[in-house]
């Protein structure tokens, strides 16, 4: 019998393989090199899991890994959600010294997380773009002393570095958001969260409002927004949505049959845990007995009706 | 056996007799001095149908009306509403005069509604107040010669009178609607209107806003709104509310669950056929194949979800 | 020189009658037969201010008292609301008993109102109606002991007439408002209150919900709301609006321009105090102050356009 | 005298640069590393204008763009948008084959954009990636030849390559939208767009869809919305829009005011005319002669009321 095993946006060493530990702990370990590699993967059936960055992340695009979702084949479906908070370091060959570092290499938008750092503790240095923060390490490790890498502290031992400067990012908040992908939707926990995204099939823009007065008239909070043109046409929106709740609860079933009913598509990309494990219980008017109470209360009413079938 | 009968609010000569002649034609007739009254009997059993006025009437109050439907028992519903021209008449004494009236008597809105003919034609006489048209006209038939009343053309024989001046109401288009009663509420014709009156517990404003929109976005046309002070306590307030389509309907069902939800009470007055017989059938997205469609698409996004029994 | 003048929906006696008195203690008095005939002298200059009951009352109409302001000539307003509460009294002969009582006479609501006591305490007694509860009165003191009247008890020595019994309304917080009228609009107290009618040109439902989004948008509660039919022609309507708030607030002022922008006529008939002197003020972010921030923050914008004159 | 200057997000021969060609074609042009660079040489007067990617750009982030706009210093407006066709094309050594490629480089969203084409003719080349579309052109010029670069046809040249294979892309329609920045807010044009960004202080969900709301009631479209973390803390969110119209038409300057008092922050990032040149003018009741209208009408009842200076 095979281990159940996690697939994840590679190499090894970066912080989406972080993630990919914390996510499947005891799972084996399939590092792919593109995005799209490992939701194919998740949705073949080859791996059970996968791990992909979806927001904010320096290594990898929000957008591709957005889109494949999106615009893929169905079937893959968003489990849980990972945030890590991102420490960046500062590595060199052992023995380098901070005063001999002549070129800093990262991913670009690792460099620019550093630049206020790197100005007042390196204002000599070049920098230099690498594809990954990891792939900036593995060359480091491969050159003379001089050359640096951002990048986290567990990847150092892989590449024979050392941190020279430990926590050099300009902003101590600083989080990344991954993904664990699936072939199923997740239970209901109570503290949940739904992604999900519409397709409007002309440029309506009232369809817009309408689809966030379905969630807004049901007291369902909205967390991410964000419209996105589809890859057929100019002027051809989609927007991706996370919003409070599960699929299984009576409101946020109506609030999607309620958009459903009006847009070209809908795709629910997964009803998963919070990370931040905040449960808001609905209102009393928008909970699930609500629902139901509304629910007998309007079978009794059609029971007056001329006619109908007694329920 | 005994024929079904219609109860209205009396007496036999005014508008409301009128109405109860068209409404039920091959019914036996029940006049009843007052609304309550037409409302018991028809809750009760006594009669099939009533017949009371409902809006813009110049016999009986549209408020007394609306609220024995409201705040009476239920059990008594609309089942159609009947919108008749009014046609004022000046009746009078055979032989009488124009020249020779002296007072004008009626229902105090019927006099206002003819102020501008009485003005032209007949600028001395005296105008005096009675409780309904019919019953000016029986005054006038047991007075002299002087004394004509503004009524219907129908009530002239029944007190021995005779037209003296036609259509002589100022506003040619004026019509009065008036309400059918019974036990059940109709069966969809496809050109219908719902009848409901909504109960707000606390004074929250919110909920009238949140009220419509429920409406608002089904695409559900409202033709009557009106705010009501409830008779418990000062700053309680009620909403009466017309609008298109019939509670079979799914867009009408789903809003009408929501209001369900939020408010104090809501209760349905009636579904039935419209007067003007207008069918505006809903969009795609309102009618009840998108409901059913949306349906179908949710019940197998349930299937996706861990730990459902399957659908 | 002439002392100043409240005109009022008469008879003296009436309900009305007392509003007046309380709205105007030091004026000269003039009951008129109308509402329209007071309207008329206030809008004239005949009459300092009027007195018209405009809500549940039992006397007047209070269809006809927003048509007569909604429709006629403008110019006059509302200034101020009273709100009396309803206290109904049996009054008979001087010697007379409630034991000899065979008729009861009053306005059909006045009856209305009372009929759990009158069905209590005079199950045997005829109801008949009058044309106001002091016309009532009057033929009380007028006709043989065993005619009583459903009527304010200070109307009771008008007429030579005694409160066989007190308080014989069913539900105790019964109260009527009435409008005082004059030919400006009061001043800003703090706490205030807006009327106007919306007149909507062609059969625009969706209006309907815009008008009450600018109004809500702006954290303004209504009160009131009702639409009517107009005059002109069978489903056009109009809507009566009250809103907290007076016409001088920015926030109420942007709310009537957007409304002026969409219908086809905004009417305000009147900005005044609140009858329960309620001051609810405005959220910072609807304040007058955020409204001049906003204004300010804009400008220094448009300083930025290229060819805008510097403000 | 110096010749303007168009700064922008180097090196020259990528989609940046040729829109920066479009943009300026007699500046004197200035390419450098970073978007913060072009930002902080426009703000700070050493070029006039400033181009740099800011939507699906496949050189550089869109994120980054707009967060140099919105978090830096104002003083830096979106005078104009180019939107370009992205036409990928296969570039190798002179005298290069197809079938002699095994490597292809390039950034990587440019080879995900050509994956159906490199699986298909390339099926086994190793795909690398670099950091721009011009870096891997400039490596492979410096390559042997059976490196080949996906990049623009123009850069070519400059790097002794030639295009082994045209429109290579898979999506025929694709397009990157590049902003041309400068120090003040472009006139009205009459087919205008305009950028905006919204704070919200507290995480408060309610906010995003009264923003919409602001634009939705006065018939302004919104053409993208995108919410994003701010950088201070999790759950701090920001919007970007992007809305029809200009900041100096009444409609919208009034629905910035109404977001203005409500938001923590906004910041209106230019209005600017739209790269489709489509003039959708407003509906009359949105027009600024709506607008001048509403407010004569206002001023007229201001006159109306006691203690107002008069207009």
């Amino acid at each position: 019998v095979n281990a159940p095993t996690v697939a994840f946006l590679g190499p090894e060493g970066t912080f989406t393989s972080e993630a990919a530990e914390r996510a499947a702990p005891d799972h084996a370990r399939r590092p792919l090199p593109t995005i799209e590699q490992v939701v194919d993967a998740v949705r073949g059936g080859a791996v059970e899991l996968g791990v992909v960055p979806i927001e904010n992340s320096i290594e990898g695009s929000v957008n591709l890994t957005l889109d494949v979702l999106a615009f893929g084949e169905p079937g893959c479906f968003l489990r849980r959600e990972i945030v890590l908070p991102i420490s960046m370091n500062l590595l060199g060959r052992e023995g380098a010294s901070l005063a001999g570092v002549k070129v800093v290499r990262s991913h670009p938008q690792a460099l620019a997380q550093c630049r206020a750092w790197l100005t007042e503790h390196l204002p000599e240095a070049t920098l230099e773009a690498a594809t990954s923060t990891a792939e900036a390490a593995r060359q480091a490790g491969e050159s003379s002393g001089s050359v640096a890498a951002l990048a986290t502290a567990r990847v150092a031992a892989r590449y024979g570095l050392v941190v020279l400067a430990g926590d050099v990012h300009d902003h101590p908040g600083n989080t990344t958001r991954f993904a664990v992908l699936g072939r199923s939707v997740h239970a209901r926990t109570g503290a949940d969260k739904t992604s999900l995204v519409v397709f409007f099939g002309d440029d309506r823009p009232g369809l817009l409002l309408r689809t966030l007065e379905e969630f807004a008239l049901r007291g369902i909070n909205l967390t991410k927004i964000e419209s996105r043109p589809t890859k057929q046409a100019l002027g051809q929106y989609c927007i991706f949505i996370d919003c409070a709740g599960h699929v299984t609860e009576a409101r946020v079933g109506e609030a999607l049959r309620g958009v459903h009913r009006h847009v070209a598509e809908l795709r629910v990309l997964g009803s998963y845990p919070r990370a931040d494990a905040l449960h808001v219980p609905p209102s009393t008017a928008d909970s699930d007995e609500a629902y139901a109470l509304a629910g007998r209360w309007y079978a009794r009413l059609l029971d007056a009706v001329d006619g109908q079938p007694s329920g």
